[in-house]
């Protein structure tokens, strides 16, 4: 079938379920930021491949909504699909909602996939087919009806994480958790977050894109914990482990009904920002909800010492891997055919060299010249440039190793490049050590400190439209809340910045048409001096990379500039050393040498 | 009366009520920052004189809770009175929620005055009287029964402030905030707050301390306006003009039973947070409550272009006002006698010379040598100490000009002052430039850009325990809501920097024993170049004032900084030059030097 046979098919359903729209999201019932492949309906229903999208469907049109990272790419790969594409935010595209209540007939019947929609958006189709006395069949996959081929739920094996990687035990953190329940005064605390569930139980397994995540469900009681998931996913001496600390296995989709029998007066602890519209509707009326971020948010946030001291070694390992990349590509750029996906696949090698590497930890981002200017492009067969002198290379990538998940971009020069893409790559660098090298008082947030990234822009009428950094998951999500720095404020409640946090530092410049530029490092929150004004606290940089000098003008940059780079070229030279060749060493101290 | 005996004569009508504990605010009925005479009952009962504290009452003791700024003057003032001084935020202090736990016997009963409680401490006492099965009484003024000398309500007279300074009229005020009362679905809006009254009908008068208010409340409905007011404060011409645009007068009281009367089903826009507790107490059940900031809060913090204009007058004036007086002072001290209060006042004087002064704009700071370490520092006849050379003054005062409301802060070098005073005082001199000259993104809040103004002291180890800024009323409040400058995320939404806005730039430096330093400017928002990147906003200085340049180090100071110095001082010079005899020109010249 062709996407124009599926749209048919489809609406065939549709008109049997009485349905006059249906909409299909990117989502599994996890709310996940990757999904494994059983999920990815949308994509079969439209064809579009890119990660964020929703495909609406009535009888006379199909649209596909999308943003601005993406509309070049759905462009292309909904040319003869009969697909509309909805360009996100662009004038005179109506809003998902504004089109329902456009095209929705009065009586008429909106569906969906329950399991796949967020409570917030389920809410919102919910008024929506009130205000047209309409209906909401939420109940319905009929994706799954159509899709003759579709691949099964994943089946992956699930393993244990030890305690050498962990640093904590299934039994202190389920304590942790019930300690926040007690003081909420919540009897059930009810979890779907892959991650908060891996973290909390010590095991990954393999069933979503690039995330080690295991798909299941959890209920947290005072005493023991109901565990939703495929069991045959699970061995022996997992399954004892689990036992031993009152973990009882269900199958993976009990949960819906399970939860419709919480007995009245219940006090249920949930984070309606993260679970399903589903399983939300399924809350006995009688059950009294707590709703709070999951208590394992926090926790898993803020990295204990074992865990940490994982991450140092993780990092060192992509640092090694990365300056055996740079020097490589230095000396081989212009010589030997290399392509943006070849470039990528080369810096795995040199990771997997070094051990312990499980996969890279998201979908990698490998772009030459004008390519980088697109914030998010993911280089395809068709894509696929070959590098050249005279730009530059842009990888934002990572490694998923056992000692950690790592989340590293550089921009190398490639060749001679011209000035104004050094003075852009300066104005960047500056930026991220302007940011790395804040001293602040415990208390702050994000947003406190991350006009230290903006101010070397914004003083020259510039910016990046994109967040500064995002908290990073041990192998867990790439991006990890509560915390994150940026300067604008989006609403609900601001998280300040922990000890033990782990951030990214990534600002950049994209210049379309000619070359974008990023530098991200990883920064863990530290401690410093504590005096009569409070307690000081402070970055350590995790990544230790060179920013490229071949692409940097010391002319743009102040003393105290110059000073923050050098001392950063001083930690990366002396820390990975004793790791390198003597041919990589003198390789190194040119590239870290003192500007 | 003596204090003893006040505090007798209280807990006997105390008994004859039954109340267990009775609760004594520092507040009117509009949750003031100051009040009138009238409403000064806290003082009354306990002989403390500061601006913020509470005194609670049992049987057997009678305490009054307050913060550090006022540990010493409290000390001081509750001597001999049997009254316990309660330190707020000091170990082993209990707050007053847990106080009233631990003394209110079971089913016993909580009393206060419901009008000048706040809706969240109200319901706080109102949960501990639950716990304890016990009863809360808040339709008791108690210390009106044992107050025979009690000033009454204020019956200043109202005015009416000109078009020419509100620059906008009632009707439009009434239309703007009818349109968002539209927009959330509500048919009346009660309003309480005194200076949200005052700038929606342009009226000003003279009931509250140091701010020209008008005890009022106000009902807004579609078409009509209920202002509930004593009717003998308006003049004819007044009257005329609020009924022309649909204004009926109610007595003041009247409010608290005409809210008992509102229709079922009335949709009630409020803000709880600005509420006293006895009137949202009476608000019928079947009112829907749609809680939201009053609209005016918004409305009034962006000024509009006459107010901007008559702003910029005001400063100059004031600024004026504050070179005359640096010139006196430095020409002055050590040979005639100057204290802290004859300074305050020949700096008043300065002011009134200029014309269209109505009174100070707040009480003002005068403080010499280490009392500037107390930054809320009041001088009385007891502590007014006199100048000398060798230390700082430290004005923080203001203006209430027809032109505008002012809040500046100065510290003057008397004579030669010891090498750290110096470098204190150019560590705040940078801190305000720096926040004064930051260029950001609109969209921005405080938080985004008040790292300008830490980072001097932060990246020194060094720190100032208040905020950096807040919003200044047009002759009305001198701290206006919602946007202010500050690190630290107090919970709640966070308020945009909007263009129009006026904040205060004032970092300080707090040395106990020996002296304290804070610089004071009050900035306008500003809209600058819009480019690809978003629309840039920039801060314009509006007071003029030199920074003491005999307490400045240059060699603290890096070139950029030496920079906004010498810019900030050459505008000084420039926009006031006009004003200025040939000797105070000469005088200023010098004193905006270039360094």
């Amino acid at each position: 079938m062709d996407i124009r046979e599926r749209v048919e098919a489809l609406r065939k359903v549709m008109a049997e379920k009485g349905i006059d729209i249906y909409i299909v999201p990117t989502a599994d019932y996890h709310q996940s930021e990757y999904v494994g492949e059983h999920f990815k309906a949308r994509k079969f229903i439209t064809g579009f491949t890119g990660s964020a999208g929703t495909a609406v469907i009535t009888a006379e049109e199909a649209g596909l909504w999308t943003d601005a990272r993406y509309f070049i790419q759905a462009a292309g790969e909904l040319e003869g699909s009969s697909i509309l594409l909805r360009k996100m935010g662009e004038p005179g595209v109506p809003k998902i909602e504004e089109y329902i209540k456009e095209v929705l007939p009065e009586g008429g019947a909106i569906g969906f996939d329950g399991r796949t929609v967020s409570v917030s958006d389920g809410q919102r189709y919910e008024k929506l087919a009130e205000e047209k006395h309409g209906k909401l069949l939420y109940g319905a996959d009929l994706i799954d009806a159509i899709w003759e081929e579709r691949p099964g739920i994943s089946e992956k094996p699930v393993f244990a994480l030890g305690l050498e990687y962990t640093g904590k035990t299934v039994a202190d953190k389920l304590a942790a958790i019930r300690e926040e329940m007690e003081k909420c005064g919540a009897d059930v605390h009810v979890l779907t977050t892959l991650d908060d569930i891996c973290w909390m139980l010590n095991i990954r397994g393999d069933d979503v894109d690039y995330f080690p995540l295991v798909l299941s469900y959890a209920l947290i009681m005072k005493e023991s914990v109901k565990l939703y998931i495929d069991e045959n996913k699970l061995d022996d001496t997992i399954k004892a482990s689990l036992a031993a600390e009152g973990v009882e296995l269900q199958p993976y989709n009990d949960l819906y009904e399970d939860i419709k029998r919480l007995k009245d007066g219940t006090a249920l602890l949930l984070d309606e920002s993260k679970l399903n519209y589903e399983l939300y509707k399924n809350i006995p009326e009688k059950v009294k909800k707590i709703s709070k971020p999951n208590p394992a948010i926090l926790m898993k946030a803020i990295k204990n010492d074992v865990e940490i001291s994982n991450i140092r070694k993780a990092q060192i390992k992509d640092s090694i891997a990365h300056i055996r990349f740079m020097k490589w590509l230095k000396e081989n750029v212009g010589k030997i055919c290399i392509t943006e996906i070849s470039a990528s696949d080369k810096l795995d090698e040199f990771r997997k060299e070094l051990g312990n590497f499980l996969r890279p930890s998201f979908d990698p981002i490998s772009a030459f010249g004008e390519h980088a200017a697109m914030a998010h492009y993911s280089a395809s067969a068709e894509t696929d440039a070959k590098l050249k002198e005279g730009s530059f290379l842009l990888t934002d990538t990572g490694a998923g190793f056992y000692e950690g998940s790592t989340d590293i971009t550089r921009t190398y020069a490639l060749g001679e490049v011209p000035q104004n893409l050094k003075d852009d790559f300066t104005l960047v660098a500056i930026s991220n050590l302007s940011l790395a090298n804040v001293r602040f008082l415990k208390g702050a947030n994000g947003m406190t400190v991350d006009y230290a990234a903006r101010k070397p822009f914004w003083d020259r009428g510039k910016d990046f439209n994109h967040g500064t950094g995002h908290g990073v998951g041990y192998l867990l999500n790439i991006h990890e809340g509560p915390a994150e720095l940026r300067w604008r404020y989006r609403g609900g409640l601001v998280q300040e910045l922990k000890k033990g946090m782990v951030l990214t530092d990534e600002p950049g410049i994209y210049i379309e048409g000619s070359h974008g530029i990023r530098l991200e490092n990883e920064l863990l929150i530290c401690e410093g001096e504590k005096n009569e004004y409070g307690q000081f606290m402070y970055f350590e940089p995790l990544t230790l990379i060179p920013f490229d000098l071949d692409a940097i003008n010391p002319q743009m940059m102040k003393e105290e500039e110059k000073t923050l780079l050098n001392e950063y070229h001083k930690k990366v030279f002396e820390t990975l050393t004793p790791y390198l060749t003597e041919d990589e060493k003198e390789w190194l101290k040119e590239y870290t040498r003192e500007i």
